[in-house]
């Protein structure tokens, strides 16, 4: 066993787009496990969008990562040693482990996996962006038979199973991605009934004929994932008393203050179409995590849900990975192997 | 008595801001009164922003004013011929009777006025506007004490009851209206805590920075009346799960597609401060007018709740008193007397 961790630090923020510059790979002594503790050999970790927002000193919903500090994220990884009740050497766990081969946490911040399922799932479709989507698509877009949905990033562990659930209650699935391969994936793979192609279209009003052809009866929940073009596009497709959950703008991540994009007077589709919008953070809801494993794992374990998974070589490939991520490289849910 | 009528109708569609001759005077014979019908003669007018989104041919919450037809709007007036049970002659009513000096309408689609209260009140303090405030307050605000409220057009009818039942209900209320007159009127006449001159500040962020020191613990309820650069400056102060009730968009109603305006980036605020917005439209809601006039008409008749008109004479002025209105120049309800 090495006695030594990698980890990727922040090196300097990001202006806009983060380059690889931005990270720093650091080499250390792994630490003593204190009382309750547990060591972890990560074997994979999740990269999610939302890490480009705690790379900014900005006020967010969640704390900034220090500079100097390593990246925070979610990993599965193997039990090397414990300290703490419940956690024995090689089981298979998940925690917030960071980008990082190494992590100490307190057993009370770590869950045991099911070993029937792939340990991914718990990064993806069953972690934190199939949760994402199970929440939001029930609480704040309340679908109802015969509606249409449209969503962005639809390839995206988020996107793909908002449009299989909304599938799967009746309604008529739009997905928006980039470029014709993942707009196959997401007709082919994901069963959306419709997929538009956003880069096939330079600005918003071109993009709204299209997406309208696609949803000729409007639409009745607009999944925000996106923000910029696509949002812009959309408003005013909406239909009376149509829902858009806001559960990401990843257009506008790189760079707020300054962004070319805009959100014109498209605003007054929320007005005359009494929209109810609803920014949620999936970090508020992990009470009903439970109820959504019991849920959706045994539909994952019996393969009735489609899902897609990239997953990169190598702690120091995470920074590259990451970027692609953010750039809209990854067909499905990005991990690296460590 | 007169057997003719005057009516401002819609002689042309205007671009963007409307001016005198999109509008024309017209004079007919008076109609013929059908059985079940009433003719009143109209006292008084109501100019409401929401009708300029009518003189558009664009899809809205309700059908277009057609080419020719006479503007509509809310009048009360006095009963001079009846065919309908439960109306006699002298008796005061209000109802649409769109911007006439007389009208015919069926006795169903009047309401008569409770003779205790001066009659334009039904126009504003105790109608369409009154009763949007209240009841977009209490359905989409949700105030809690101690917070703090923000609202645009904030001497204007419905702001500035908005702002009257926020500050009884135990929160700051904060009032953004145009230049020194109007941002006194708010707060010594409607009891605001503070008031922000919009025409002071040429930017979103310099206008921001002012409802910054006017709203020191963030916004909860921001109320939207306005759009444009208000609603760019307010969206990063609001407080994580604050709420925008969306009433209208006034700074928009000059040209959609084309206006030079934007909502930039701001938007994440949606996402990171997990906020709800809802577009409301007080036509859908009139099955609560009832418990609205029983709440309200007593506080109105006792003086406990304060309400300014501007009153234009003469309806050969309603188009010029219109115009002024969608460019702040009144004060508080604008009403015509005919």
């Amino acid at each position: 066993m090495t006695d030594q961790m990698r980890r990727i630090t922040l090196a300097r923020r990001p202006k806009g787009m983060p380059v690889p510059d931005d990270f720093a790979l650091e080499t250390d002594p792994l630490p003593e496990l204190g009382p309750g503790e547990v060591l972890v050999a990560v074997t994979y970790l999740s990269l999610d969008p939302y890490m480009r927002g705690r790379m900014d000193d900005a006020k967010s919903y969640a704390p900034s990562v220090g500079l100097g500090e390593v990246m925070t994220g979610q990993g599965v990884g193997r039990v090397v040693a414990s300290r703490a009740d419940g956690f024995a050497e090689g089981d298979m766990v998940t925690g917030i482990t960071g980008w990082a081969s190494h992590a100490v946490l307190p057993g009370d911040q770590l869950r045991k996996l099911d070993d029937r399922l792939p340990p991914t799932t718990a990064l993806g479709v069953l972690g934190m962006p199939g949760f994402t989507a199970w929440t939001g698509l029930r609480k704040y877009g309340r679908p109802q038979k015969r509606e249409t949905l449209v969503v962005g990033a639809a390839t995206g562990p988020v996107g793909s199973l908002v449009g299989q659930l909304a599938k799967s209650a009746g309604l008529r699935t739009v997905a928006v991605a980039g470029g014709p391969e993942k707009c196959r994936l997401a007709t082919e793979t994901f069963g959306f009934d419709a997929a538009v192609d956003h880069r096939a279209h330079d600005d918003a009003r071109s993009l709204r004929k299209a997406l309208a052809e696609a949803a000729p009866d409007g639409v009745d929940i607009y999944w925000e994932n996106v923000g910029g073009k696509l949002l812009e596009a959309v408003l005013p497709l909406m239909n009376t008393h149509g829902r858009i959950p806001v559960c990401g703008t990843i257009a506008w991540y790189g760079g707020v203050e300054d962004s070319a994009d805009r959100l014109p007077a498209t605003w007054r589709a929320v007005l005359v179409k009494r929209l109810s919008i609803d920014g949620f953070i999936i970090f508020d809801h992990w009470d009903d995590y439970p109820k959504f494993l019991q849920e959706m794992a045994p539909k994952v374990a019996a393969g009735e849900i489609a899902f897609l998974e990239d997953v990169a070589e190598g702690l120091e490939n995470a920074p590259e990975a990451f970027i692609g991520l953010l750039q809209g490289r990854n067909r499905g849910k990005q991990i690296v192997a460590i």
